[in-house]
């Protein structure tokens, strides 16, 4: 006999049995219809692309961790975002498309990362963006996280942040202090200040050569806090002369009332001032989601305003606001914590099971589910009963039909609800209509137990 | 200014602008749809996997298409079909899953082929597969072809048929001849013979030894049509006493019963004694479904019984029967023929336009009318109301709402329908039902436009 080889997948990548797979796709639908009820098209890139396209921009940390290869002559990259593909893409097909261009795309992505817990080498992002020509109102940037906290909301998650800044206000503010060349690197510093704690940031600033008076205020703006209209208060009393950080402030106030209206409720965003965002594009507001009981997880869904989405691709102004829900990272989270809700492993609602050798019966009884909606499967093959009933049972089928010749010859159809053991004998003319009664009685399962 | 980079992407790519990935969409909806109401399970293996374990079997053409490179130490391919990793799944889960285990999988496969029309080097298949343990009834061939049935007549296409087959029946044939020993050589040559016609097939059956009384014989063979019972008889008439060919015979008349209990008619299937599928692993049941007006396109959901789905990684006997359709070349081969029907570029049902500054009224009319599951996106943006209907019309939005100080006071909604011109005014609370109405009044759009 040959020998065999080792059926074994590469560390890094999450491949799921049919149970758990099945609460993931409905995730993936839970996230694409929030998206599309806000009227977000959705794109498909490839996920080869040039190299030379692709990492216009990259460099460092992010380039090596790329899967890049060479076949022919051509020099091709794996996609390691969905952005650069989208920014390439739009500049690609600014003269086809009706600006403000709504996308959304839920797709694999690639980072050649050492494998570790939690880290992913091909994992599903789902980023919506709102790409405007030449200007874009920020009212757009309350109806990102507005969708985000529908999709949260709806996948079961129930006590989570959604935490707001305003690049603009940051750069006002540090304008002020006169410390706008070193920004950047305060801002990294001050990113980190949950993890490392204030006096570390502070001894950072110090070492940046930031003045002690500055340091004091620096750690104070960060830690205000409270509601929405506190934070702003807050920040109005500091009396900053800056436009930068006035038109901050305006914004989040802006934000923060269009959020209002769209009936996101205050228990679930404010205010943080810490949250900056690494990547240097982002100019406006900025988000990160995170969940109460679960701090380390880190933000579970992020993203933030832009002025120039695809600037290696074109010349045209293309400013944007843009979400990102890293899936496969937030599934394993859940799943890791035992907050995934599973229920049996297969779509399957009924499960016909002949008792004979007839198949005709068998096979109209399941047309006839099936043309009234209903996922039906027919289990053929030459086994005891008992044998049949040991797979309804593994797979979890919520109803099992029963067909003997009794059934065929008097043309009723015999079902049993798996979960209680309850019996029925009905008409094959009722058994549809009963059966979808049965089903709709069933509660929709969530994606999430609770959180 | 910095230097731009054209955004291109790789040819043999399948990009589609809004309008088309839309109806893309929603065919892998159906598809899914379909699979799933016959209760297939979804699968997701990963894209990448270690080269050793995909290229276990494959060899020669197959080999030097595929995308394989070195990362660190590990030797990777992208997968070029979605069998060869399902195999590898269910030998490695073996132990997890419920037999007969009934899998979908509608993803990205890659072939490095050389760029020509029709080919594609990133392309979507839909597969469907139902695997036993040890063994599988033939009752499942008849479910798979009408599950295609199914798939391809609500995607609107009308004119095709399903063409079947069975290798024991050509087995047990060959060997009556007593050409055994060559029918591989001459099920490649016969398979041919739409293409090269029967004279070409008879001088290269003499080239293989066949005597010209057995050319003959083949040639009436293949000839052979009619009605599923005619070519029945046909076959009957022949006299041949060998159990290969009499199984076959037997399996094509069960699985036309099956057939015609699901409700697919024969004006959509028939037996095609030509047809033989190149793979060496099918052994029973082998399908090819052809478009009636599009001969040239060739088979565009193909499929058939194995022994052995997995016998490069267990030794466990795992029969299956499954069928694929290449969806991203059916797509373009639907598309070239003119016949995809595009309707809009946006998934959006209403359209909100705010005609002055007030930002509240609009965000909450929108989120009523979501919440009622209709579609809906709000226009914010400083520029003249023109320019906003220019919009509107890209977009191909069915209804705008037109919102402006005298709709905010009454708290009434004002709607045009984008297609008739229609303009109506109805108050808030009715606004969301109203439109309901209206846009279930419309008809579905389907994705093929005629065949």
């Amino acid at each position: 006999m040959k020998k065999k080889i080792t059926p074994k997948i590469m560390p890094g990548f999450m491949e799921l049995l049919p149970a758990k797979q099945l609460v993931f796709e409905r995730m993936k639908q839970i996230v694409q219809e929030a998206y599309e009820s806000y009227g977000f098209v959705p794109l498909d890139t490839p996920i080869l692309e040039l190299s030379e396209v692709l990492l216009a921009k990259a460099g460092g940390e992010t380039e090596k961790q790329i899967y890049r290869f060479t076949k022919g002559d051509t020099d091709i990259s794996m996609r390691f975002d969905l952005t650069v593909p989208f920014s390439r893409f739009v500049a690609k097909n600014q003269n086809d498309l009706a600006f403000p261009f709504r996308r959304y795309c839920i797709g694999k992505v690639y980072r050649g990362e050492r494998p570790q817990k939690g880290r992913f080498r091909e994992f599903y992002q789902a980023d919506i963006d709102i790409i405007g020509s030449e200007k874009l109102s920020v009212v757009y940037d309350a109806e990102i996280p507005s969708i985000m906290y529908q999709v949260l909301t709806k996948l079961g998650l129930k006590r989570f942040h959604i935490r707001m800044n305003n690049r603009k206000l940051l750069r006002g503010f540090y304008q002020s202090l006169g410390l706008e060349e070193q920004s950047a690197d305060i801002l990294r510093l001050v990113d980190k200040i949950d993890k490392i704690g204030s006096e570390n940031v502070r001894l950072g600033l110090l070492d940046l050569k930031v003045p002690e008076t500055a340091c004091q205020q620096i750690l104070s703006f960060v830690e205000i806090g409270g509601t929405v209209d506190e934070v702003l208060a807050q920040l109005a009393d500091l009396g900053i002369e800056n436009e930068s950080f006035k038109t901050g402030c305006e914004e989040l106030k802006t934000v923060s009332d269009a959020l209002t209206a769209l009936g996101v409720p205050q228990t679930h965003y404010k205010i943080d001032l810490k949250i900056t965002r690494g990547l240097d594009y982002y100019t406006g507001t900025v988000y990160e989601t995170t969940v109460d009981d679960y701090p380390t997880w880190g933000a579970i869904c992020s993203g933030g305003r832009y002025d120039n989405l695809a600037e290696n691709y074109t010349d045209r102004k293309l400013p944007g606001i843009g979400m990102s829900i890293g899936l496969t990272r937030l599934f394993d989270l859940l799943d890791d914590a035992g907050l995934i809700y599973t229920n049996g492993q297969t779509p399957t609602d009924v499960l016909v099971l002949p008792m004979g050798d007839g198949v005709a019966y068998p096979l109209m009884v399941a047309k006839t589910l099936r043309e009234a909606g209903i996922k039906t499967e027919v289990y053929f093959g030459d086994v005891k009963f008992k044998n049949k009933m040991v797979y309804a049972n593994k797979t979890g089928v919520p109803y099992v039909v029963i067909l003997g010749e009794d059934e065929e010859k008097s043309k009723v159809v015999s079902f049993k609800n798996m979960t209680t053991g309850e019996q029925e004998t009905v008409p094959l003319s009722e058994v549809a209509k009963r059966l979808n009664d049965c089903l709709s009685a069933r509660p929709v399962s969530p994606v999430i137990t609770q959180v």
